[in-house]
C-alpha cells in the first residue's frame, strides 16, 4: 500500500458547483473569470459548462458562450457534461475537447434524477459516445450513487462495477465514481473500489466525493491507499447537497490540496491561489468559502 | 494493520469546548445539564471541568460546583484538568475520580501559553502526580502541538515521544496526543504515532485531532489503521480555534460517532442523542452545530 507520488485534480466548482448554488444565475462573465483564475491557479481538467436543456437546469444556459468565451490555456482540459446528443453537438460546435456522460449505481436514483432505467439511461449512450468518437471528443463518464443512494441506502459495491463497466466498455477513457449524497466511510470507499478495479484498471478511475457527513478527506486518503491518483473537488466546495438542506455538497478543492501537500503528493496547483479564487467566487454568490483550510488560511493580503 | 474492534470516546465540550467558546460565561445548571446528556447517550469518559484560576479562565470559574452538581451515573468518569496541586485538591474535594496534566511538545508554545520550559511544567507535575496517587485519582496526560505548533511550525515526533514519555513514567495512565491546531495530515500523524509507540503501548494512547483544516476525521482514521483506540472529541465542534479566527477546533462527536460506525467499530454512544444534544447546547450557545454529520441529519422531531 503505497500513496500516488501525483494527483490530478479535477475541477468541478464552474459546472457541478455553480450548477447547485440555490437561488443565483451567476452572470458569464463570472462563469468565465472563474474557469481563467482555476487556469492560472495551475488546474489542468476544469469541467466548465453542462450541455442540457436550459428548461431543467437554467444555471448553465449559457454553457456555449462559456466555453466559446474563455481564454483558452495550453494544458489545461476544459469538459462539459452532454448528457445527450443534442448536448453534445453543441459542446462539439463550442470546441469541447472533452465531455462527460452519467448513470447511476442506483435503480431509484436513475428513474427520480433522469426518469429511466439505469440500463436505459446507458443506451442512450451509444449515440453519444460514437458521436463523440467520429468528432476526436474524449468522454469521461460519471457513477453516482456509488456510497450509498437517498431512496435505496446501500449500493451494492458489485453493482457499481457493473454500471462503471458498462460506461468503460462504452469507450470512457475514464470513470468517476461518485458519492452523490456524502454518506460514505472510509472501508465502503475502499470496498467499492476494489470490486471496481477487479474490473477497470484503478488508472483509469477517479473519486468524486461529496463532505455531507464531513468524511469525503477521510475517504479519499483510503482512495489514495487503494491507488486512486485522479480526484475531483470543488472549489470553495461550491455546490451544496440538494439532498439535506444546509449540509456541504462537494468537496473543497482547498481541503483536498492541504491533504496532498501534507501527504507528499504533487498536484502542480497553487493552494493559495485557489484559496483567493474561493474567496473571490463566494463573495459573488453573497456568502464565504465551504472549506476550513480556507477558513484558517484565510486570503492573500496583497 | 486491522483496525480496532471498539473504540473508546473521551468527550470534550463540557471542559475544552465551553472554555473555548468565545464571550459567553455558561450557567453552571447548563454545564451540568449538558454533561448529564452525555453520560445518557452512553458517554464513559467526560472531561466536566478544569480547575484553574477563574483570573485565568472565568469559564471554568465554577468547576467544584459543576462537580458536585451533577448526577452521577455508575460507569461513567467524570474528569477534570487541574494543572497545580491548589486545582487538584479542590478536584479531590468536588469528589474528582480523575484528573488530567498537559505539556507541550514545542518549547515556544509553553513559554506562550504557561510561561515556562516544558522542563519546568514537568518538574511542577511531580507533587500533582504524587498527591494524585496518594489520592486514589487517576491521572491522564495531555501533549499538545504534537503535529505542529502556530509558533514554531513542524513539530520533530522525537520530541513527541519525549515529553509523551515524560508524562508516562511521571504515573499518567494514558497519553493523549494533541493536534492543538489541526494542522496534521494522516501520514504526519502516523509518523508521530510510530515515534510515541516506541517508548509507549498504543493502548496508553489516545489522539485528540482538531479540524481547523478539516483533517481530523483522516487523521482519525488513519491513527485507528495504527491502532489507536482512544479518542478525544467535542460534541458539535465546541470550542473554536482561538489561533484562527471563524475557524473550528476540535473534532465533532458526531463527524467521529459516524465514521466508527461506518467501520463497524463499536463506541456503545447513540449518534442521534449526540446530534440532539449539541443542537441543544448549540442553542443555548447562540449558535448551530459545527458537525457536518448533525447538519446533514438533524435533530430529531419529537
Amino acid at each position: 500500500m503505497s500513496l500516488p507520488d501525483s494527483v490530478r485534480l479535477f475541477e468541478m466548482s464552474p459546472r457541478d458547483g455553480l450548477q447547485n448554488e440555490p437561488g443565483t444565475l451567476v452572470p458569464t462573465a463570472t462563469k468565465i473569470a472563474l474557469i481563467e483564475r482555476l487556469a492560472d491557479a495551475g488546474m489542468t481538467h476544469i469541467e466548465a459548462a453542462s450541455f442540457v436543456s436550459p428548461r431543467w437546469v437554467p444555471q448553465m444556459g449559457d454553457a456555449s458562450d462559456v466555453m466559446t468565451g474563455i481564454q483558452r490555456k495550453e494544458g489545461v482540459t476544459y469538459s462539459a457534461l452532454t448528457p445527450n446528443l443534442k448536448g453534445l453537438e453543441s459542446a462539439i460546435a463550442a470546441r469541447v475537447e472533452e465531455v462527460a456522460v452519467f448513470a447511476a449505481a442506483s435503480e431509484a436514483f436513475s428513474h427520480k434524477n433522469i426518469n429511466c432505467t439505469i440500463a436505459q439511461s446507458l443506451e442512450r449512450f451509444e449515440p453519444v459516445m460514437a458521436r463523440a468518437s467520429e468528432a476526436g471528443v474524449r468522454v469521461r463518464g460519471y457513477v453516482s450513487c456509488v456510497l450509498g443512494c437517498p431512496y435505496e441506502g446501500d449500493i451494492d459495491p458489485e453493482r457499481v462495477a457493473e454500471v462503471a463497466k458498462a460506461l468503460w466498455e462504452l469507450g470512457c477513457y475514464e470513470i468517476s465514481l461518485g458519492d452523490t449524497i456524502g454518506v460514505g466511510t472510509p472501508l465502503k470507499a475502499k470496498r467499492m473500489l476494489d470490486a471496481v478495479n477487479r474490473q477497470i484498471p484503478m488508472n483509469q478511475l477517479a473519486v468524486h466525493f461529496h463532505d455531507t457527513y464531513g468524511q469525503a478527506i477521510a475517504n479519499l486518503y483510503a482512495a489514495l491507499e487503494e491507488g486512486i491518483s485522479v480526484v475531483d473537488a470543488s472549489t470553495a466546495g461550491l455546490g451544496g447537497c440538494p439532498y439535506a438542506q444546509g449540509a456541504s455538497g462537494n468537496v473543497a478543492t482547498e481541503d483536498v490540496l492541504y491533504l496532498l501537500e501534507g501527504l507528499g503528493i504533487n498536484t502542480g496547483i497553487d493552494l493559495q491561489a485557489v484559496i483567493d479564487t474561493g474567496y473571490w467566487i463566494t463573495a459573488e454568490l453573497g456568502r464565504t468559502p465551504g472549506s476550513r483550510v480556507a477558513q484558517a488560511k484565510g486570503r492573500s493580503h496583497t
